[in-house]
């Protein structure tokens, strides 16, 4: 019998679920799988099996998995490792269609015992008409199949990760979902014993839902395989985000220890990069940065960025850091300045030159602000705009927190209507004042589908690498 | 009569202030310099001058300078730039000691009138006894003198700022406030047509208050004697902190604009930095991290960092984040692994190579949170321990808020207790839950001296820097 009769799609909307070691203490497993799937709101036929248990949390326990009637598409085993190939053996013999081994205690933790255990299951799952997630991770999510892992956010949306850490994805996709970046499927996968990335890779690069690709990976089994199904993403217009973890002497250990993978050299993942287009991120956060600027930064058509804000010192960090980023600043024409001279105030400090500063200071919002922008965007002398508010530098001067209310209204107002794309940094509150006014204005800011970056660092690297995408794409 | 009748401590404590140009509209004025003042609780005599008003505030208002009787330490130039020349005039006749130009319009603009406006002053002010900050800049903030440019915490401390941009002078001494970095003297000092960076740092460099320099610098217009200057705050113990502005070629640009300084060439800086022992960064963000080090990370004796914390995936990425800023993550003894293994799970997925991976999950702070910073601080195996608690990648999976307070309380119970010095990165919260728990961590981290950082990166490039400072003096 093949492999491929199960389809990869379905372990992201399994039917039914067995736990196999759900606690009988239910307080316990309140945070336990049971728990936790229940509360995310899986909508399908829920299993607890534990022999000491008739009744888990208000579902009905089962001795064994032997007990359970009709179909099981998704087995979760919760158990100390040495147990965990009695449980294989037992979803094989019951026709399980995937297995996601929660338990840790294999391959990674680098001793005799846990090595030969993970050869077992390696060796029952190749014989078997079986598909297994893990051992050694949290398997998986998918707020429109109803499963999760944890109390993740519930709201549905184009992005898609696939990680070997559980944590990694877990935040992740919190911190995307106040980015406006909402994952639709994550998956955590651990040793990899069976399924791997270029299996996920490949199930998302057919997937309609999916339109942007985070992996976290510390190891591949089949370099090739990941090549081509990276390849096969951004090819069919998904753009892939990749953070290679352990490339580093002590990080390869660590690594090592982590999920029992080979970490591979750092040339071979340099080729990787420049070959398939994926974009090369080296942070969590980073992913998320990457997925804004790819989702909420329509194509800039090159690399000269024209910066409008508030603070003079600010503007020129801001430039020095795109340039080293590989983004441009040209000054503007006569022509253009001129127009801005009309709408600043020059005279007063104001500069014209790019960076542009503009008066959206002690007295709200000014038309100039919108204004500039629209000269910016006009002028075609700008492929891209940045602009940047310092509530912190400002609010303070003259205690007007309504300012950022007005510059925020005033930019999401304008920036749809612009043919040039916009990017905003606004720098997290850091007093209790500021804080949950700016993130106020991020949350709006981020539902209205522009992208906002905490630090000018953040948003010149996110932008640089997409546009590298871009130029990648108009390549091959 | 020379100009070292000026004592330049004294910008800081003035015993009267004149605000010419204070507006006779008292809404305006409350955020303007007579409010602004009066809000901060400035308690010398306070004199607005405009000759339309008999009363601003509540104070008396004086025609024109000449009206004020008594001494006038130090003068607000608040004015359209054309007017600056004659009432810097009125001030030199009354022997007024410093004048703040808060004015713009002079040099940095970049036209024929500007330029003109700029000489002026800077030939008045040259042949008279009075020292002048500015023109273009906020001028000064000291809590302990009563005085600032903004509604700025008042909260005194060891750390000083001079920046030639004031809203970046402003961010950084409200970022620093919720980090435990206070600033008891700080400078905005734009345009530096009389005193220029040399003459602060001279002047902290003998200022027993002042631990720590921070310094935002476009232009000097005599290198040679910020070289010295900053050579002797190093010498005297007090490290000194640069951001550099303006080295790329349209940065350069903006920094002409802004005030009007001559960037200076990247070779001649890294030679400052190489020969000085000065500490490089690159964003307002870095100054405070770097002053967090400096502050709360007592002296490495060396490079090996221990990695303590939850979560695989983020000790993977803390650990090749480290190596990349030349901290060294060192594989532990097998005496010192044999140690860790009775106090975590390793059979359970725990990590004990370096990085370490301890049990402070679901059921909240276990003693072998503690026990893991007490084998690592006596192993002699590594120099500093950077830990670090991922709340939003935990608290979900069980719902346990309370392990982050927890966690934090078992931090503090046993940092100080070590001879190794400990860094704890905590990334900021992002759901409104988490948000608040990890603000009131860091701030409780903060207080009590414990070195907190936001990423990995910011952590480790912090530490590095405050390495390499340490390797410098040990040289010198």
């Amino acid at each position: 019998m093949g492999r491929a009769e199960v389809k990869l799609e379905d372990i992201f909307y399994p039917e039914s679920i067995a736990i196999i070691g759900a606690s009988s203490d239910e307080q316990k497993e309140q945070s336990g799988w049971t728990g936790t799937l229940l509360n995310f709101g899986f909508k399908g036929r829920l299993y607890p099996v534990n022999p000491k248990a008739s009744k888990i949390l208000g579902l009905q326990a089962y001795p064994s998995l032997k007990d359970i009637r009709g179909k099981i598409d998704y087995a979760i085993l919760n158990l100390t490792p040495t147990l965990v190939p009695m449980a294989l053996a037992d979803c094989i013999a019951r026709g399980v269609k995937v297995v996601h081994i929660f338990a840790s205690g294999f391959a990674e933790v680098g001793n005799e015992q846990g090595r030969r255990l993970q050869e077992e299951i390696h060796s029952m799952t190749d014989r078997a008409n079986i598909r297994l997630i893990g051992p050694n991770c949290m398997g998986v999510h998918c707020p429109e199949g109803g499963i999760s892992f944890a109390n993740l956010p519930r709201k549905e949306g184009p992005a898609a990760i696939i990680s070997q850490t559980g944590a990694g994805a877990a935040r992740t996709i919190i911190y995307g979902s106040v980015r406006g970046i909402h994952f639709g499927k994550a998956v955590s996968y651990g040793n990899a014993v069976d399924l791997d990335s270029p299996d996920f890779l490949e199930m998302l690069a057919g997937d309609v839902k999916t339109r942007f690709v985070a992996l976290y990976v510390e190891g591949v089994k089949d370099g090739r395989r990941l090549f081509t199904a990276t390849q096969k993403c951004i090819m069919k217009g998904k753009p892939v985000v990749v953070l290679k973890a352990g490339l580093t002497e002590a990080a390869r250990g660590a690594v090592m220890s982590h999920t029992g993978a080979i970490a591979g050299s750092e040339k071979g993942w340099e080729a990787f990069f420049a070959q398939t287009g994926a974009i090369r991120v080296y942070t969590l956060e980073e992913i998320v940065d990457q997925l804004v600027a790819l989702q909420n930064v329509q194509g800039p058509g090159g690399r000269r960025v024209g910066i409008i804000g508030r603070g003079g010192g600010p503007g020129v960090i801001a430039t020095e850091i795109c340039e080293k980023m590989n983004l441009r600043v040209p000054p503007f024409s006569v022509a253009v300045r001129h127009q801005l001279e009309q709408i600043t105030t020059a005279a007063g400090g104001s500069m014209i030159r790019n960076p542009v500063e503009v008066g959206i200071g002690r007295t709200g919002a000014q038309q100039g602000y919108v204004e500039a922008f629209k000269i910016l965007a006009e002028s075609q002398e700008v492929d891209l705009i940045l602009t940047h508010l310092n509530p912190e530098a400002f609010m303070l001067y003259g205690g007007v927190p309504g300012w950022l209310n007005d510059s925020v209204d005033a930019l999401l107002g304008v920036f749809k209507t612009l043919p040039t794309p916009v990017a905003l940094v606004l720098p997290s509150g850091e007093t209790q004042e500021s804080r949950e006014i700016v993130q106020k204005a991020w949350t709006r800011c981020s539902e209205e589908g522009l992208a906002v970056f905490r630090s000018y660092e953040s948003a010149a690297n996110a932008l640089n690498k997409l546009i590298r995408h871009y130029e990648f794409k108009d390549r091959v």
